[in-house]
């Protein structure tokens, strides 16, 4: 007889850049997610949900960092009509297609926040994953920078609401105008699009390359860490010195910071509305009691992304952590955004406003972490442990009792028979309190409760005779059950 | 010159199949979850977030209702290695996947629960998307009928939490070895696994077709509404009579079903097996509490999926409502589950037992807007108009004392020429009160505050004097603001 061929086991694994939320670290995402929340809705901010799956016709070409049409997302085709679709790379094109899709329904202007994942058709790498969460508030049809300003002041409510202290954060702000008028004194043009690309890009790296870095990047080029030479934008030194100039502006006031663009934009009307714009802001802000402690004009900001047409803003956490070797560095940008007015327009035809800020949900939920402001942790459930298997009805209605008093409870639903594994599992699961009752209490009408917490000390291996022996257990009339285990949680606190 | 082409402008559209949520369907169903987690975690089970996307090798056959690989999913290439991977289409599998690549450092017995969107790549319809959300709580690795009991008690408090009452919905358990006992006494062998699902799938549409076509599609066949001829099982009249005397074995009593069911499972080690866990089922939830009014014993439930192995079971909401058409009909069911004690084996070739439940959200959910137990309506924000558009730092400063004092609030952010346009915004934001501050009030020091509630009669299109002289409007001191807005809103209820 032939043997039969067994088909291999599938792996265990998730694909390759993806990952798993246990416990804590869902209950913590969903905590500041709530705190967020609130902090929109009192701004008037409504929620929206979009579907994960959008057509590769109403997402674009606007994935961040890459000229490629349906490069870096998730796409397949239709098989009734042979459409291509993809999932979601980011909320913003969503929410275009949403404002396009039904603009007679919705209020003008709307705001609206919106959480969720996004993936990214990306090479994975430590901390680099293809899908991850964000948590965006936009507001769509609103001209005015005080659109703007209401989204920076919101952003640095929303960090103090999460846990960030006054003082731990600042939100930058900067114009895409500003820029372009100092790109006009050196004479290259606003049409001259794929230089000015090339231009953000290279400034968006100032944090990592420093003054020198980029004025070589913006003339020559130069060898990066790696040896590798990495060509230059081409401009000449003056020109270089000025943008650098611009991106250095910032002062000590913010009035001295718009003087010092003034002088840098020249005679470009572009640059001066950039300018005019930032002032409104400022001014708007000052009224609201925003200081330039929590909120500051900053030329060096800029935003990778080519979509934005004005203010542009990042909210930045100063304080310091260590990196994985140990080294304290600042932690760096938490949340960006900035207006992009023509998003809409691609559907629609017609000039639709549009403003918004991205927060990045897992950096934030890692600087909370790091400075000890959230913990998802939940209690651990009271375990009734079953010394009799004939019995677990009791043990059943032991755990009700409990649950219907609001204590997290439940009956160990193992193999009964090796009564160590009950108690490792109780470790394991945190739990506060363990209740035991075999045939002889159950004949007395009592039950044995033990404070794990604290009894912590004793080795998961103990036997049941030394483990019933811990001061930490008492034994209780069954009838004062659920009324003796609540003193012992309110007493662990 | 020839004429430039323009790129025709992509449609605004969500693909076939998915849609968008807003506003208060987001709430809803936020609040609804919440209310059930509560629950979930009361019983001990911890919160789990599998990523969307799995191998399709980890996510196998197990899709309900087709034998064919890879079908009904999204499924699509990874570029770098080949691989294919696809959306989830249930929560079951990926827990099972989790299950298998974590069992050396999750507690076991395992409890969790999920809450989130899965994808079907099905044709869609009226009320069917490709894209949904399922809630599930499972417990891997208990052996125990008594992990299904508690399932089912969990699921029937679930209910009741989320806001359907006692005696409006049911909780009815079966198992599938007891159908298997009574397939062993007309003579079909357990491994005549075709014909037994063939079985499985007739009986599940009882509900649908009634006692008389089940009959006709377990034997030879039926013409359905259509005027398809569906081709029958092919069994003998008696073993259809047998099969249908087990699916309407359901007694005034769960102890005289059980007496009815030992009698239909004749000697069959297995239906003996079955029946005697749902005895023991019915044991543990009465010494709960569970009486036969909230968890009863009912052989008519079936669950289509193949790949449950024990208990089964459904909840269902006994009330009427009425149809598309007028008609009313019991709103069905909202749940179900079963053991399903092979999935985990799949991956890791041992034994690992595991029952679960998925509640269906959007037809809970259904269910609680049809009985007006939801409202996700949040209170609209307080509108501050824009009278003088050079003021607008005054404005906001209004809005940012009213959020302070934690009332939702916004300035009117679209173009505040047309006032009427003002009044209809906070109209369709549903605004309790509006703010109205001219050049003359703010020289006296003073705001007009609109009860809008009260002021709700008025045209939209009502001059801005006849909408002054109105007497839901009042002149309060500017610094009276909050205090004023705070006792109308407390007034507003």
């Amino acid at each position: 007889m032939a043997k039969e061929k067994k088909q291999p086991r599938p792996k265990a694994e998730t694909p390759r850049g993806f990952r798993d939320y246990f416990g804590a670290e869902v209950l913590e995402r969903q905590e500041m997610l709530a705190n967020i929340a609130e902090t929109y809705q009192r701004y008037g901010f409504d929620p929206l949900e979009t579907s994960a799956v959008e057509t590769v016709e109403a997402l674009g070409k606007f994935l961040p960092d890459t000229d490629r049409p349906n490069e870096g997302v998730f796409a397949w085709q239709e098989e009734e009509d042979g459409g291509w679709v993809a999932l979601r790379y980011d909320m913003t094109a969503p929410l275009a297609r949403v404002a396009a899709q039904y603009r007679n329904d919705l209020p003008s202007p709307y705001r609206r926040y919106t959480f969720g994942p996004v993936w990214r058709n990306e090479k994975p790498g430590p901390g680099r994953f293809r899908q991850f969460y964000q948590c965006d508030a936009d507001t769509i049809g609103a001209a005015s920078v005080a659109a703007d300003a209401e989204i920076c002041a919101m952003l640095s409510d929303t960090l103090e609401a999460v846990g960030i202290p006054r003082g731990d954060y600042v939100v930058r702000v900067n114009n895409r105008k500003v820029l372009d008028g100092v790109l006009a004194t050196i004479g290259l043009s606003s049409e001259d699009e794929a230089t000015r690309q090339a231009v953000l890009r290279t400034i968006d790296k100032f944090d990592k390359v420093g003054r020198e870095g980029v004025i070589q990047l913006l003339t020559k080029g130069r060898l990066d860490e790696s040896g590798a030479y990495i060509d230059g934008v081409g401009l000449d030194a003056a020109a270089a010195d000025q943008i650098v100039a611009f991106l250095l502006a910032r002062a000590d006031s913010n009035a001295e910071t718009l003087v010092m663009l003034r002088k840098l934009i020249g005679t470009s009307a572009l640059g001066e509305a950039g300018v005019a714009e930032l002032e409104t802001i400022a001014t708007l802000l000052d009224a609201q009691g925003y200081g330039p402690d929590r909120i500051v004009i900053d030329p060096s900001v800029v935003r990778g992304l080519g979509y934005y047409t004005g203010p542009v803003f990042e909210a930045e956490l100063t304080f310091e952590i260590l990196d994985d070797k140990g080294r304290p560095r600042q932690f760096g940008s938490v949340a960006g955004g900035g207006r992009y007015d023509d998003l809409v327009k691609r559907f629609t035809g017609q000039d639709v406003p549009a403003t918004g800020v991205s927060i990045g949900v897992d950096r934030l939920l890692a600087a909370l972490r790091a400075k000890g402001r959230i913990s998802g942790a939940m209690q651990g459930p009271v375990v009734v442990t079953v010394m009799d298997r004939d019995r677990m009805a009791d043990y059943q209605a032991m755990a009700t009792e409990l649950r219907n008093a609001g204590i997290r409870a439940e009956v160990y639903l193992g193999n009964p028979k090796n009564f160590g594994n009950q108690l490792k599992y109780a470790d394991k699961r945190e739990s506060p309190v363990a209740v035991i009752q075999g045939s002889d209490e159950a004949a007395r009408g009592v039950v044995q409760i033990k404070d794990l917490i604290l009894g912590a000390e004793i080795a998961a291996n103990a036997s049941l005779e030394e483990w019933k022996a811990q001061p930490a257990q008492r034994e209780v009339a069954r009838g004062d059950l659920v009324a003796e285990i609540r003193a012992i949680l309110e007493r662990q606190g």
